[in-house]
């Protein structure tokens, strides 16, 4: 029969008859420990197979089994699900993860990077903030031999390993659907940013109609922040303007959850007076009313995905890795903002 | 006049006419680079300001200007907004934090802690899993002389700072409410979990009814897991049951949020038949439809506070810091979904 419970510190406390402080003193070396209490502590210890020091052990592999993640911003149910989805696979083989946010900064995320080498992170996984135009801080890490991953916001500056999701035809496959259920003047919210991942929805959308034998309007596209706000005030702009339109494709929830707030408030119906379509399948889609459209981009089978292109490139013998690039597919779950044709 | 651009490897590499890789290497002290370039690329170096290595001065003063932050998930706003107010302390004192989740799976709680002290953080902030009864991992934080703090979910058996919200209040407050809207016969869904602030949300829920001279009534209270599907649950079986009730105080918005979706789809009017409180202002309750009453916890201002206790004890001249407690006054916001008198 085996004991598979942990020996804790205190089970050497009680054995020996002195307090928890006393045992954690003792093992961590504490002066104040005179030389037979700790003696005895180390004896009783190895007795019952207290588990030796973590930290010793990984300062003798030379691996701190640490992951550090760098995300644009924690709260946002896609970027934690992505976190949870490295976890996953993470944990399951004894890593750790520790995440630190940019908030878009690009002071914070070169400092991110640095904080993580200097906490002696085995390697990182990252998502490049909106502003970021130098990679040199990416480029330290590739330069000590560890394992880069960089996921959805990426660059082709830097040679690694990436995951992406095909944002293109994720807005392909909203505009299809709107039009599928007849809508033909389709309105888009977008943003100027630099960013791909909005310039591939933007051309996603503009190819969905062109397929279809749609012209683009120009007068229907409005860009902004991609904010509710923003959503908000697009939404009333496209009402003032007279501008006939049936259907709203947003780049965002959140703007897609503006848009829908004008529009009942002016006594529009949705989706038969006009259909919404948001992108990113926020947690809030579905308990809007109508719940809405939206695109979801699998942030967990990202994470896992983007874990596993982390550890190939930490397990290579190499230390010249060959970058892959993993382009994931998205899908389109139809609510009932944009349903006109019952099935 | 000052030159406050900040010099990068690309700087040098460009005045040397060599790589950026090169320089790179130069300064990690890569074998493969000659003296001669390594002594031409240090004296550029030199000459631009290049700022020294980081991770070097950190070792000179034995801080990281790391805070491991603990938090049992990160995918929820109120968590992620105490991660921001932290930061926004952290970083205007040049700390970063380092984010670990514990999704309250105690072993995780405490590989997260070693995981931190391994990567030499300069103290932890923290919130305590719902289902952990053992502290060594904490105690041995403490051992170290290393500042703790702990936030929202505390326990009395550390002896650390900590900073909580008061639960009570904020349930006392949501109640008083709603009798004050008219109602009388309040349902209340909570939870049978150890952990006080459901605790506190129950008595304040009770108090609230006494102090009116309302009796409670066993039959109205529902325990779950005060996820959505609870929500749903608890509500399908209030209208089974026959009971008469003229209002909901949930003491979580999915809960609350599960019960709307029920009520609406019975045909129910929200106030009218019956009105709606939940707990803890998640951003979708604004989003709902009508957007839901709700309890603010004041997350951005729990990290700050979070942050000051730490940078207190981190600073503190004494070994043996007194610790302190902080309580913080939540507030009710009130939404359509339980304004039945218009004022």
């Amino acid at each position: 029969m085996e004991n598979t419970k942990k020996t804790t510190i205190h089970d050497i406390a009680e054995k020996l008859n002195v307090t928890a402080s006393t045992v954690s003193r003792a093992l961590n070396g504490n002066p104040r420990i005179s030389d037979t209490t700790r003696k005895a502590v180390l004896k009783t210890a190895r007795e019952l197979n207290y588990e030796p020091n973590q930290i010793a052990s990984a300062l003798r592999s030379g691996r701190t089994q640490l992951i550090g993640m760098l995300v644009p911003t924690i709260n946002r149910a896609f970027f934690s699900s992505i976190i949870r989805g490295v976890e996953e696979v993470a944990n399951s083989l004894d890593y750790r993860v520790i995440v630190s946010q940019s908030n878009e900064v690009f002071d914070n995320e070169e400092n991110a990077v640095k904080a993580f080498l200097n906490a002696r992170v085995d390697g990182i996984i990252a998502s490049i903030g909106k502003n970021t135009q130098q990679f040199d801080h990416y480029e330290q890490v590739l330069e000590r031999g560890l394992p880069l991953v960089l996921f959805d916001r990426t660059t082709p500056n830097l040679q690694t390993s990436q995951v992406v999701i095909d944002d293109y035809q994720g807005a392909y496959l909203a505009t299809s659907h709107l039009i599928e259920q007849g809508c033909t003047r389709i309105a888009h919210f977008t943003t100027e940013r630099k960013i791909d991942i909005y310039k591939e929805r933007y051309r996603g959308y503009v190819n969905a109609l062109e397929d279809h034998g749609i012209e683009r309007d120009e007068t229907l596209i409005f860009s902004g922040n991609l904010q509710l706000e923003d959503g908000r005030s697009h939404a009333q702009d496209l009402l003032n303007s007279g501008a006939d339109f049936d259907a709203i494709f947003s780049a965002s929830d959140y703007a897609a959850m503006g848009a829908m707030q004008v529009l009942k408030e002016k006594g529009l119906k949705i989706p038969e007076d006009v259909a919404l379509v948001g992108f990113l399948n926020e947690p809030f889609t579905s308990f809007t009313d109508p719940p809405l459209t939206s695109v979801n981009q699998f942030p967990i089978e990202m994470g896992h995905t983007a874990a596993n292109l982390f550890f190939n490139a930490l397990n290579s013998e190499k230390k010249e890795i060959v970058p892959k690039k993993t382009v994931l597919q998205p899908e389109l779950i139809v609510r009932a903002s944009s349903l006109k044709k019952k099935s």
